[in-house]
């Protein structure tokens, strides 16, 4: 079934210690699409402006990647610039230009408003909600936030989380929402805000599922781990949350049926893609990806925690 | 077949978000020997003061654990005290007193000679190297360190690791060691300095095996990861690494065979026994602890990383 996801298409300059790129494509939504893009059909909503062009669009139209919601607006697309020289596991922003994202008001066209799967990347909470609101119907919707809203937008953002059934966010940003610096009393919290699921992403150490509060001392029955596979290079780090909730989210809407276990595999999935993600930078290992590749690794995951 | 280990026996003095315990029994020995002892027979090697009395002994007694290797010298036991309030995740601390352990020099008894497995806990490593030099012929020699060593001792730490068989470290202290960030070409390296196989120890997010490198770009071959539970409530984290170590080489030593499954299944008997040894203060929990709540955790623990 398909993925209508709404996010940032965007253009990223990235210093890592490997090297640098200017304005290479980027946003949460475009490496959200790419990764999902290999299990399911993708629809995007988003808005770039006069600079987004023929060799950018191709490379969704090379994943077949549905862009009539990507509108053309007069200026700038959105742009980043940020290093990871000193810590491979946390960006540094120099400079953010919202450009004709300030002015984003998100469009569903007609032909998206089929999707049962609606992912709301990490934008505004109003546009988040508003989007939510124009498709009641979908079947399963997952989200994602970051530390700026969660501080300064609260109203806005607990809004949204009564509407999600999974949120997917890091563990500083858990830590954070629910004000308690333990995971699993943080988890029980921001499963108390409406989502019924929350995924949280610890990087290089792979990312946890909680689905219902586990009894006092024992959180093990509603939990899962998948792990991330140790890489002897991580090349560039952005976009690996996102390529994360792309596997994530486009297994769980490739399958007829979500059971616990398809949701266990769609995390090992969700491992997989953030784990090709940061190989090359920006977008590079994405476009180059095969479905073969993917479940190789997969079964090298499974190995990696595999007891018998 | 039993363990010989060799290391501190200790008084600690802890302060946690949980509470305060002043003198209470501690030392990687004492901590690493109770969660061995659940698997096989145990014999430490150390020293006490004479503030070490038949209630310490006893702690040692209910769990079978052979202390005729304990000698008791004129003064007072090492001392540690130590704080956790800022973050469960790293001990500050506040005060350390060698006392007896200054002038430490290990003796073997003859009974412990047919050991065919040793540890060598956390001490200087000119002492872990002579215990390993008196006893030649054991079958599987595991071992510790910590920053201070690796900073200020490296040509004797060197020395020791030619000698090992399996190093267990945590992150901080192989990127330390290795002298790169990156976790895999880290593993590669510590390994060339003598470890057959490496257990890097993640705190809450579990540990990994490497054993042997593996091809650039791909290491889950050669790599095993462990979760660690994620627990409601850390209620002291000292010993954590050391019940890890009595877990993980207790029931390596339990098995008739060395095949790779059991070091997987080690690796899992090492994250539950640090599961529990935090659960409470000091040695509490270690010490009121059954084989069938350790059986029942490890199942738990197959769960939470199991897929299908």
């Amino acid at each position: 079934m398909s993925i209508t996801v709404v996010g940032s298409v965007a253009y990223d300059s990235i210093e890592t210690p490997a090297g640098r790129r200017d304005r290479c494509l980027g946003g949460a939504a475009t490496y959200f699409s790419l990764a999902a893009s290999f299990f399911t059909d993708v629809r995007v909503i988003a808005v770039v402006g006069e600079d987004f062009g023929p060799e950018q669009e191709a490379v969704f139209a090379a994943r077949n990647i549905d862009t009539r919601g990507i509108e053309r607006a007069a200026g700038k697309s959105f742009f980043w610039e940020g290093s990871y020289l000193d810590n491979l596991n946390e960006a540094k922003t120099h400079n953010t230009e919202l450009n004709v994202f300030a002015a984003f008001e998100p469009k569903i066209p007609a032909a998206y408003r089929d999707s049962q799967f609606l992912f709301l990347a990490n934008i505004d909470p109003v546009l988040q909600r508003r989007v939510r609101e124009t498709m009641p119907d979908v079947k399963l919707v997952a989200g994602d936030t970051m530390n700026y809203w969660i501080k300064d937008h609260r109203p806005a953002l607990l809004e949204v989380l009564k509407g999600l059934d999974v949120l997917l966010i890091n563990d500083t940003e858990a830590r954070m929402l629910a004000g308690d610096n333990n995971l699993v009393r943080a988890a029980r919290a921001v499963m108390a805000m409406g989502p019924r699921a929350l995924i949280v992403k610890h990087g290089e150490y792979g990312a946890t599922l909680f689905h219902g509060a586990g009894p006092k001392g024992g959180s093990a029955e509603r939990t899962f781990r998948a792990p991330a596979m140790p890489l002897d290079e991580v090349v560039d780090p952005t976009g690996a949350g996102d390529s994360f909730a792309g596997g994530f989210f486009g297994y769980l809407a490739s399958q007829p049926q979500l059971t616990p276990g398809v949701f266990r595999r769609a995390m090992f999935y969700g491992s997989v893609m953030g784990s090709f993600a940061v190989e090359r930078f920006g977008t590079e290992r994405l476009q180059q990806l095969s479905r073969q590749e993917i479940d190789g690794r997969f079964n090298l995951f499974r190995e990696l925690t595999h007891l018998d």
